[in-house]
């Protein structure tokens, strides 16, 4: 099975029209693939062409990939019309399980087994998704982060039945794709980044119930503070930063205890020597051993850019 | 109390002179104030003097105010001498209470009762660190993110006995010098935006403790997910926009059971239709009402600068 080369692939098709379909669609679209999208109703069609329009405009500013055009997008209602050509498949249905096992049970009597179906689910299981597929081998999650055409994210997961080749086979795709996979290790609910996420939301909403901040507190609190960080570094790397010269083992010995602190809701695991060495020695593999002064000269370039960047459009 | 007008302060006292202090003191020169460091041990110089000319390289590049000078920078390890003309003292000295509280006691007997003392404490209560001190009317908490000279957010909020006019009057000086001040409505643990990170690094440490992810992997979904609109947009208007045309009204009337799951180990509040109207009456307020397009179109550019922005930096 899967024996094209990842690389040699040019035609996409995307299942769904919603945000994250048609933002899909107008990824491939401006990576040179030839993408053919399937909408449910073509009553869809006039949303899709408007995100498409919209998005268009922002992949030209970032620069297309040679060959890349609008012409080579087509859409049909046919099922079996949109993914008889395809290479690929990327589907990005409503999260309803009944919907996505119906839909994959189809897909598995239609297509070649030797192509590979990414799911684009936030909140399932490829392992329930997979459940009624007669080929269950070449499914796997590819989760992106709306929108699709401008965040570079792509959680992978397979499921119980997902064969290694399949996720291998995809993250060398989404590659040469110019997406930035990330193959996780465990199948867990919401996966990384939205974990991540969904943390500072609940305490977002349980400041607002208590009234302790408003909406707008809550936001500008992130813009101005740790928000242009987060563009930069993720939250291991912004505290080896800010440990200064002894980085994270300094961070976690200096302020370990603030984990009994009520700083949140979130209760904090164990700072156990295990979980501490794993923060430390990851931060060193990370950064390739940088030392502090090049990574805060690294911090402190972004944040200046990104002050500019912000200056720009404000004035804009 | 309190007779000079903030928009005419021309004298900024700094005490502590790490990270965050030495941070203070290269934002108010970058702001063009004649700025007094007090160091505790004149051994601490060397170290202060590096991180005013990184930061000095960093903040010409965005751009100095008119008659901002390094000409303009004292330092003195003499605490009468370091206040003696101070017309605001922003004080950044460790996190140890009775340190804070000594010093405030000493501050209170020195200093003409007209100063504004703001502390950068990001985990003490001013209602404990005023204590031991005779004029704590003027006393009052502006914590800063770090870097406090690339970063605008301030946090504000009094003790007990703080006057309500240091909190207005603090919040006027710190936007002529610049910032970005946000008072709080309580005075609760951690603020708002170190809640907010606190969310972030716990989830983290309980992923990585679990053996769900690496560190590497921590910061690589942050970075490529939802980092880069967190640098231009808070969560809630990132779901007001995630929302498309029905906002954060349809975000939590679609998604409000996903707080039910457990996509983080933080347990939610209960969304009650009085914290759902918060929400979205938020949001709309916040942004003026603009329409999804014009906030999506606001987010896309946005992205667009950072991915350009990421490429250079990459580049160089």
């Amino acid at each position: 099975m899967l024996n094209q080369a990842p690389e040699t692939v040019q035609r996409v098709s995307c299942i769904g029209a919603g945000p994250i379909g048609g933002g899909w669609a107008a990824h491939f679209l401006a990576q040179g693939y030839q993408v053919t999208s399937y909408l449910h109703d073509a009553a869809e069609y006039d949303a899709l062409m408007r995100l498409l329009e919209t998005a268009w405009v922002s992949l030209e500013a970032i620069g297309l990939a040679q060959g890349a055009s609008m012409d080579k997008f087509s859409w049909t209602t046919d099922l079996a019309e949109a993914t008889a050509q395809a290479e690929f498949i990327q589907e990005s249905v409503p999260e309803v399980l009944p919907l996505k096992q119906g839909l994959y049970r189809t897909l598995g009597d239609i297509v070649d087994a030797n192509v590979v179906i990414a799911s684009s689910t936030s909140g399932l299981s490829m392992t329930d998704i997979q459940a009624e597929c007669s080929t269950p081998e070449r499914t796997v999650v590819a989760h992106p982060f709306n929108p699709p055409y401008l965040l570079p994210l792509v959680e992978m997961i397979g499921g119980e039945k997902t064969a290694a080749q399949t996720v291998k086979w995809s993250e060398q795709f989404y590659r040469c794709a110019g997406k930035t996979p990330l193959v996780m290790k465990k199948e867990i609910p919401g996966f990384i980044a939205t974990r991540l996420q969904e943390a500072i939301w609940r305490e977002a909403l349980h400041m607002v119930a208590n009234g302790e901040a408003t909406v707008e507190q809550i936001d500008q609190a992130v813009v101005n503070g740790p928000g242009p960080r987060w563009a930069l570094m993720g939250p291991c790397e912004i505290f080896h930063v800010g440990g200064g010269e002894g980085g994270m083992a300094y961070c976690l010995d200096q302020f370990g205890p603030a984990l009994k602190l009520p700083w949140t809701r979130l209760v904090a695991p164990e700072l156990t020597s295990e979980l501490r060495n794993a923060m430390v020695d990851g931060c060193v593999e990370m950064t390739g051993g940088q030392d502090f002064a090049s990574l805060s000269q690294k911090m402190n370039d972004g944040l200046v850019e990104i002050a500019k960047m912000k200056r720009k459009i404000k004035t804009q």
